[in-house]
Order: structure tokens, then C-alpha cells, then sequence
């Protein structure tokens, strides 16, 4: 059974991909096999367009068509608030909310010690570039509240410290709307007590 | 951000996959967007090979590259003893163990009422016709020990009671060798009492 080349060739490449074990890219290998040919051929030629069609905004860092995207392009954006996020998917996942009108900086990544990521590996150096050019009034915080998300937000309120006129805020961490109190963790439940909004007094 | 048709169309066709989610597919999709052109085109080239190179054995229904599988035409396998699986990637987990010297049989499938999979659908003629004709001695029913499984299991059992000199068997259901008794489900604990090994008396 170990000789059969293509089957094999194939588990490995979904191996590459994150989050895919062998296990998972052999189930996924099988069901390809199962599926229709035009099924198979639309799955490797998605992936093939999505090489050659996207690319990232060569201004913020998401992903786009062309050079520039949609967002950086548009007329309707407030060019005064910028939202910086790690991944081109953060940019994906606030403009599903459709409650931000800003503009964003995507960095990359995040500072990481242990997985040898550095602030020289990230986009510092267009971020400053693009808040002093276009005058941002606001910049929103939105790296992942984890140790290394939280890392590169206080880099980046220390890298920022001396501009003078901008205002920089994070994004709230709490519970999570929909959840229980009974399952916050101790970190997340003491953030939510400390920011707790005032209603009264 | 909605226009990104190429993005939109790659995550979609991720989204197909078994146990592949939107946000999963997205995570894929941007992923293939940061890696090499090569490598990117190498996946969607292993998915068109294994479509097109790879096919089901015409006798045991296991994966193959020609019309019979290595399994089955090969001299060194015990022909007296089949294997029946429900699909073809429980082949592959047996044949890694290298203890199994029989043939396999493929049913492609399990009976599940609620599904709509009835024993028709399944390569239940085939299985017969083999055991006839190849003087099966001992078919080992190696089926998922879930409720749709045992069901399958039960009814080969029933569907091969009339043939004479054939020993029908069942994988043994037990305590997974490294994982603990404190963890162990009722189900599992019951069959493991049930079919404890004798070492005295």
C-alpha cells in the first residue's frame, strides 16, 4: 500500500497546511477521491486563481485584487482612524461588522520571541510612515489578547508615545456575548471587572 | 471587502471539504496566499493527480493506481482470510500495523437508516461472491464500534450464518493500549470486563 505515489503526494501537501495532520489530510484525500472530477478540478484551480488573482494592498497590508484594495481606495473611509491587526483575516473578520469606517494596517504577525518574529520582521516602519503622512487622529489597537498580541500592543503604544496628537485606544477584552460568566477564565474575567462600564454614580 | 471573488471562491471550495469550516477555509485560503507559487501550485497539481491517477481496486474497493490493488495481487497475502472494512482509509490504518496478512473487503460505507444508506448501497453481493469463490476461510468484521457500525456488523454476521466453514470474527473492543481507565467511557468499560483475557484458571 505504501507505493501508491499520487495518494501519498497528496496527503503530504495538505500535511503543509496549518491545522492539517496526516490523519485529517488523508480523510480529506479520500473524500477528494470520492468527489466529482469537475468537483476536484474547481478545488485545484480555486487555489491556483487565488495564487495568481490576490494579492496584498501594497498601502495597509490586506488582501486584494489589486494593488490597492477596496478599502484603501474607497472615498467613503474615515482616513483619520486607522485599526492595526496582525492578519490580513483580522481585516476580513471587522469589516464583516460593517461598524468600522477606518482604514487598516495590516503587520504581519505579531512580536514573538520563541518563533523568532522581531518588530524588524513587522510593518513599524509603513505604520509611522502612514500616521504622520495622512494625519490619523485615532489609532485602534486590535492584536490578539495573548502574550504575544499583547506583546506588540505595548510596543506599539511605546513606539508611538511621542506623536503628538494621536490617540491611541485597544480594543475591549470581556466576555464574549453569547458565553456564560460561569465559563471566563480568571484572566478574562478579571479584565471584564476592571473595565467594567459605568452606568450610574 | 465582498468583491474579493478569487478569495471568496477558493474559501468556498474549502469549504466543501469534510470537518472544514468557513473560518478554517479562510485560514487555508490565506495561507496558500503567503506561500511560495510553487508550492501552491504542487497542492492544486496533487489534487488533479489523485483524481486522475488514483482509482478503487475492482476487487477489494481499496485505493489503487491500477485496476487491482497491491494487496490483491499479491502472492505473499493469506487468501483464506478477508478483512471487511467500512471504507478504504481503515485499510491504510491496518496495513500500517504490517500484522494483517489477509485480503481486504471494502463496503464503502456503513448502514445508517438515518442517513439513507441501506445494505443495497453497500458491497455486500460483492463480499459473498469473494467468500464463495475464493473459500474464505475467516472473515474478520472490522467495522467502527458506533451504533450505525454494530448494525453492520451484526447484520454481515446474519447475512453469512448460512455459509458452512466459514469462522466470522470481530475486533476486539477494549481500553486503548496508553490511554487510561479513569478515561474510559461505560460502553468501553463494559465490553473490556466483558471480554477480559483469561491468564489462569
Amino acid at each position: 500500500m505504501q507505493h501508491i505515489k499520487y495518494f501519498e503526494n497528496c496527503i503530504s501537501e495538505f500535511s503543509k497546511l496549518p491545522g492539517i495532520g496526516r490523519k485529517t489530510a488523508m480523510r480529506l484525500a479520500l473524500h477528494i477521491l470520492k468527489m466529482k472530477p469537475e468537483s476536484a478540478k474547481r478545488l485545484a484551480l480555486s487555489v491556483v486563481e487565488l495564487k495568481e488573482k490576490i494579492k496584498f494592498c501594497v498601502e495597509c497590508g490586506s488582501i486584494s485584487e489589486d494593488d490597492m484594495c477596496g478599502v484603501c481606495l474607497s472615498n467613503s473611509r474615515d482616513r483619520s482612524v486607522l485599526c492595526v491587526v496582525e492578519e490580513a483575516k483580522d481585516v476580513l473578520v471587522i469589516e464583516q461588522t460593517a461598524h468600522f469606517h477606518g482604514l487598516y494596517h495590516v503587520l504581519g504577525g505579531k512580536i514573538s520571541p520563541l518563533d523568532g518574529i522581531a518588530p524588524s520582521d513587522l510593518s513599524f516602519s509603513s505604520l509611522i510612515r502612514r500616521i504622520k503622512e495622512h494625519n490619523v487622529e485615532e489609532l485602534i489597537i486590535a492584536t490578539n489578547p495573548d502574550a504575544d498580541g499583547e506583546t506588540t500592543a505595548i510596543y506599539i503604544i511605546r513606539l508611538l508615545a511621542d506623536i503628538t496628537g494621536l490617540k491611541i485606544t485597544k480594543l475591549a477584552s470581556g466576555i464574549p456575548i453569547g458565553s456564560l460568566i460561569e465559563y471566563a477564565d480568571d484572566f478574562t474575567m478579571m479584565r471584564a471587572l476592571e473595565n467594567r462600564n459605568i452606568f450610574k454614580g
